[in-house]
């Protein structure tokens, strides 16, 4: 049976919800009785959003989703799948979206695919690669696909607590789409790790292993950006490098992590370049013949250089993406996104028109990861 | 851009474990002090299978998929995609995929996409869907995927007791499959109900409607029928009724329930049928004219009905496919593929290549459900 998939499957429209409320991250170092500069330098966080007992999973999903509807005027039978990616459970067997389901009961329509997706921040991203391929699939029956991700992120007192957060996010994903999906191409690296997990189901605190999360972080980073060239060589026959992106997001535990990440693809890069192109890369040459990319996870000299190297590809094609995460902080599963709606909310529409290749690498510790693009 | 969909995507392979343990229902009706047989044939259940204090959900995942590939003597650099539909979840955010990762560890291969899926018994057979959409999207790169639906089902003392068990099943999906599903045709229905659900995140046990949960379960069957055939006519112009399958399997929370399910789809094939074909349905006249299907879930006259009028069909479509839900009880996601393994093995296999259309209902409480076909 021929077939064609169609044309320039993507996000139609974004909604986004965060939380009214917020702590000053200045007012936290005092609190904490920290160095001043800890948390709003060392994280680069301003704020963080957090939200009232008045609100749960169940209901800033059921908020988002329900302003999405409203604002592009959709109509809830129009919808033929959605699914929710969360690690904020409030029961251990009945989905969000079920509850979800509710907002279509005066539409009658319960024929509606997808349930709950998890594993960490990476959820959401799980969940808008099956609507992606469910819309490419024979299953699809023309109608539109709603991918929500959403998280309330608190940690107990410690060294993370200042890299809570809260938010929630409702795309609506479909065909003709202003901001499309290469097809075929993003690469996936998943592993067995255990950086940050919540084992006491009875508390809303994770047990996190800071220095192993950015470790993990970096190297599943690293394992992405490799095999998403090797998959984009192989389609359009040509090297990608930074240079090729018109902007780069991530997942963002803190902004500093991203900013490192950024330097981190330029060390890749680097590495990866070729005699001639190395010559931009002036006094790094002892970092050029390290056999294992493993162990410069916490090398200081090769961080300065790269972060030094990259810091106008920073400002250009990161930073722009950074504006709600470094006022609200980590949402988890919607932190991608936010850095998505950031990046549209901060850039002059004529430069957004120009954009070609947006990366965007999504992260749940435990592992699992994903570089992709618009 | 043209494209084929592969061909024949279905189910290459099918690994099964469940515990070595079990009790007796007979012994369980004595110990429980109800009257003898209430287990046994009211619910139509002989033993329950319950794993020890050293299995958890990770353990009989890894089981399962590690016995998996080497019974089909499949390397794990071949597998791309891989998730887990459960409910039995012992961290809230690190995914039972991240762990099954581990197995893949020796292979190099950690681009495997996918994570866990949750919605009561259901998750299984979104993860099926999901691989399934894979495989006919632009994203597939030609290896397969494996589904793993796995569960340990413990309910605190009361009348839902008997109705635990324990199982995993693991599926190798791919094209050129023996068993194929049916291209572009399946139904859903996906609700908010409170049939079954697990607040209480330090309990094993859910709490359950038990009444509410047969409404849901057959409100959902009629549901999913009907969206079903009227799929099929739009596909094949052809209206079906139950003389269409060889076989049709449900989720079992026990088998008597099935059993009823069965005489639902009679009943829904009656109420559809034209003037001529309700002759064959010789005193049922009464319940051809009801306008609220919703009102007859607990009708006693419509049930016996249908059960004595759909005997023969319960015999031939489904019993053989409750063989290892008699044995074991609810397995939860793998209990609709434990059916389908039960089928797999007490059909002669002259008969088995004969069949063309194995109906497939899957239910999770909460609510979320599909009926397709094979």
């Amino acid at each position: 049976m021929s077939h064609q998939w169609p044309e320039n499957v993507g996000i139609l429209g974004i909604e986004f919800y965060f939380p009214s409320q917020y702590v000053d991250q200045t007012e936290l170092e005092k609190h904490d009785q920290v160095s001043a500069g800890k948390y709003t330098i060392g994280l680069g966080q301003a704020k963080m959003g957090f939200c009232s007992d008045l609100e749960d999973i169940n209901s800033i999903c059921l908020t988002v989703v329900s302003n999405l509807m409203n604002r592009y005027e959709l109509d809830y039978a129009q919808i033929g799948r959605l699914e929710v990616g969360t690690e904020t459970l409030v029961d251990k067997s009945k989905s969000v979206k079920t509850v979800l389901m509710e907002l279509f009961s005066s539409s009658g329509n319960f024929n509606v695919e997808g349930v709950d997706t998890t594993n960490a921040c990476y959820g959401g991203t799980n969940a808008l690669f099956n609507a992606i391929a469910w819309i490419e699939s024979s299953y699809w029956d023309g109608r539109l696909a709603v991918v929500v991700c959403a998280d309330i992120a608190v940690y107990a007192e410690g060294s993370a607590r200042p890299t809570g957060g809260a938010g929630a996010i409702a795309m609506v994903i479909g065909p003709h789409a202003p901001l499309v999906f290469d097809r075929g191409l993003r690469a996936s690296y998943i592993k067995h790790a255990y950086d940050f997990f919540k084992p006491d189901l009875t508390s809303e605190y994770p047990v996190v292993d800071g220095k192993l999360s950015i470790q993990c972080y970096l190297g599943a980073l690293d394992a992405c950006y490799q095999g998403y060239r090797a998959k984009a060589a192989k389609l359009t026959g040509k090297e990608l490098s930074l240079g090729d992106f018109d902007a780069v997001l991530f997942h963002t535990p803190y902004c500093k992590l991203v900013q490192k990440s950024l330097a981190r693809l330029a060390y890749n890069d680097f590495i990866s370049a070729t005699d001639r192109s190395q010559t931009e890369y002036e006094g790094a040459e002892a970092f050029a013949h390290i056999k294992n990319l493993e162990d410069t996870y916490f090398n200081r000299d090769i961080e300065q250089y790269f972060m030094s190297h990259s810091k106008q590809s920073f400002e250009r094609l990161t930073k722009p993406g950074l504006y709600l995460a470094n006022l609200i902080g980590n949402m988890y599963t919607p932190s991608l996104y936010g850095c998505l709606v950031s990046l549209l909310i901060q850039t002059p529409w004529e430069r957004l028109q120009g954009m070609s290749r947006i990366g965007l690498f999504s992260y749940g510790s435990g592992l699992s990861s994903s570089l992709s693009n618009i």
